[in-house]
């Protein structure tokens, strides 16, 4: 597919990543209040406005301050929007007149949906192989149960945020590996996990199968899960990560809709062990995205310390889902599946500090001479992702986060 | 505090759990709809009703159907609330002419709150040797943290159900001992676990002590984790368990308050640990309650196959939410935590069928006759709990559920 061409000049660049083909959904407040917003080039349609104008169908699901209400109405509707977002902003528009944008530049981007429940993968093959290599030795890298369930936790939904917020290191229970006891301190080696975020739009009761899982699926942000790797390597077993994981996951402020990512569907990789049945794919469910995170630190220049793909992992989203209903969970409008850390075979494509640093043993260099193990106060982190067209990008737009320092005593009032 | 006389008669008997002392708050509908109500001997008192008259304080948050918004008010509210219904009941109540009951009898009982978040802890220190022993070996057993922290993970809020609910049979994969691969089957260790949950009725940001955490918690409901034994023996290695305790969680429908088991606030154990400072409690902030789990086999008789109490548990519901929150991670009105297995030292006394039955390997006798390694199809389980003060009783309700057979196949449409 060609870049389709918007009457929205800046939609029209080869640089963006917002052309009439991607058209994203957000919640931005440009001083006048949250709404519904669709990224298009460097503006923002205002897409309260256009449905109260009466441009848009199922305006009643298109007021409020998240896409829940109408991610809920389904894929007709979420096929129908996207039909008229694409009449109105093309270039034979006739009614652009009519249309509300806003700058960018001018609003402030908000969380796009409220998180019903957020639950977090493991599906990167390279990623579970090297943490479990630093954690138990290559031999035992691969956990027995790895190839045949993609592993995931449950994780707090109340602590997802979204692009632009501070993180504040944590306080935890940390056991130096000599010490009998642990201490209660701030965290010392705070990381950062490169993912995707899957977005449910529509609910469950009882299993889904992997192609009903896909047509549950609304779309993608990029998902950064703060990790404290100390907090987790105490408190881990045997129930799993807990607090190391409730400080924050932000994610960021466009959701991609699976239908502008139809283009870029590809495979999963070929299976070292073949899926018990209800886990195999009817087809491609993973997509090509090309995946950076850099770092920058305090006053500092941005370096780019990670370059890798979505279509790494080894489970697609659509497996993660199904997955998780096997047991007759529910699944709800807005739950927010993360897909697990990102990491490619390459040194520089790994997607956490913890990898990229190989536990601190081999810090990573930064342009102006720092070197990192893991995140120090003041880094501002961002994550940047963009599907390749032919003449176009289809974007996720940043998402970001700075360090920000622990609290001197968390008791204190 | 001896029996309070209410104008209600079934509230003054010995027997009731329901007396003027404890006034549990629960949700039913009588045929007109699901509104609010508290539990007063064999009658509920229509709540919304007596809201509406003018009868109690806080009125506007009262016409729902959850307590989440009266919950939200705070502890003072919470006072004020008691004070006017134990007002509206006691014997010289001037005003009892206005108020409507309802036989409990006529009433479904629905889920009292909604729940925001669910976590599950690991709070019992027998609970854990036990399972440790049958997994890792007595010298294995307990964990290196678990005298240090309260071990809890994030459940499946939309799993958790009111008591009465059927729940399933799940699916999922287990694999044999002796089995290279694992299959996609019916769960065949189904299993029930006795916990009680504390309901959070105040948010947070940032860490808690475990005096505000206790501030925070509304009330406390009976809850049994059901457990897919062989899928969590699967699937629960690196990340905790996942689907094994996805299939539902059932609470009890009457939220006995803090402020009902004030009188039975009692210490818990001694520590085998000094705890770190932010762990320690400023006083007794457990609850002697006691408890019992009973199974009646489909068209067979009910038999009491455990009893314990609520003071086993090594950490107390404030301890469990003051670690919740050290990461920073925010807590919501309505987040629900359950306690963790509560199990006595005595045989007789152990809260999961994992830890009577020893795995399976003593399996239990009923009167019938027939035995019990884990649940069978058509088994009805009924948690109950008391606290037991003078001349009068401060119960929980029952909290029941019907084991249903599996899906004969999931899949089909």
């Amino acid at each position: 597919m060609p870049l389709l061409k918007s009457w929205v000049e800046s939609a029209n660049s080869a640089e963006t990543g917002f052309p009439l083909n991607n058209l994203p959904c957000g919640v931005f407040d440009d001083g006048a209040g949250a709404r519904l917003g669709v990224a298009i080039g460097d503006m923002i349609l205002d897409v309260a406005a256009a449905a109260r104008a009466g441009l848009l169908p199922h305006g009643a699901a298109l007021g409020g301050r998240d896409w829940n209400a109408f991610m809920a109405l389904g894929p007709a509707a979420w096929a129908e929007l996207r039909a008229a977002l694409t009449d109105l902003l093309s270039e034979g528009s006739e009614v652009r007149a009519q249309v509300v944008l806003v700058p960018m530049a001018e609003a402030r981007l908000l969380m796009p949906i409220t998180v019903a429940e957020y639950t977090d993968f493991y599906a990167g093959r390279t990623h579970a192989f090297n943490v479990g290599s630093i954690f138990r030795g290559p031999e035992n890298a691969l956990p027995p149960n790895w190839l045949s369930i993609p592993i995931g936790y449950n994780g707090r939904a109340s602590s997802v945020v979204v692009s632009g917020t501070d993180v504040r290191r944590p306080w935890g229970q940390l056991k130096a590996p000599e010490a009998d006891l642990p201490v209660f301190a701030p965290c010392r080696r705070f990381d950062m996990e490169l993912e995707i975020g899957a977005i449910v739009g529509q609910p469950s009761e009882g299993p889904v199968s992997v192609a009903e899982a896909d047509d549950m699926i609304f779309g993608y942000v990029l998902l950064n899960d703060w990790s404290a790797r100390d907090i987790q390597a105490w408190e881990y077993q045997p129930l799993g990560p807990f607090q190391a994981k409730a400080t924050a996951t932000t994610i960021g402020p466009w959701i991609v809709t699976k239908a502008a990512l139809e283009p870029f569907r590809t495979s999963t990789p070929e299976r070292e062990r073949e899926l018990l049945p209800h886990l195999q794919e009817p087809g491609p469910m993973i997509y090509d995205v090309e995946l950076e995170v850099a770092l920058a630190p305090e006053g500092g220049a941005e370096a780019t310390i990670s370059r890798t793909n979505f279509r790494e992992l080894y489970y697609s989203a659509a497996q993660q889902l199904a997955h998780h209903t096997t047991s007759g969970c529910p699944m709800r409008v807005g739950d927010l599946l993360g897909s697990g850390t990102i990491s490619g075979t390459a040194k520089d494509s790994r997607g956490s500090l913890l990898e990229l640093s190989w536990s601190g043993s081999e810090p990573i260099e930064l342009p102006g001479g720092e070197t990192r193990s893991f995140l120090e106060d003041g880094d501002t982190l961002t994550l940047r992702g963009a599907a390749r067209g032919d003449g176009y990008r289809v974007g996720f737009g940043d998402c970001t986060g700075t360090v920000i320092a622990a609290l001197k005593d968390p008791y204190a009032r």
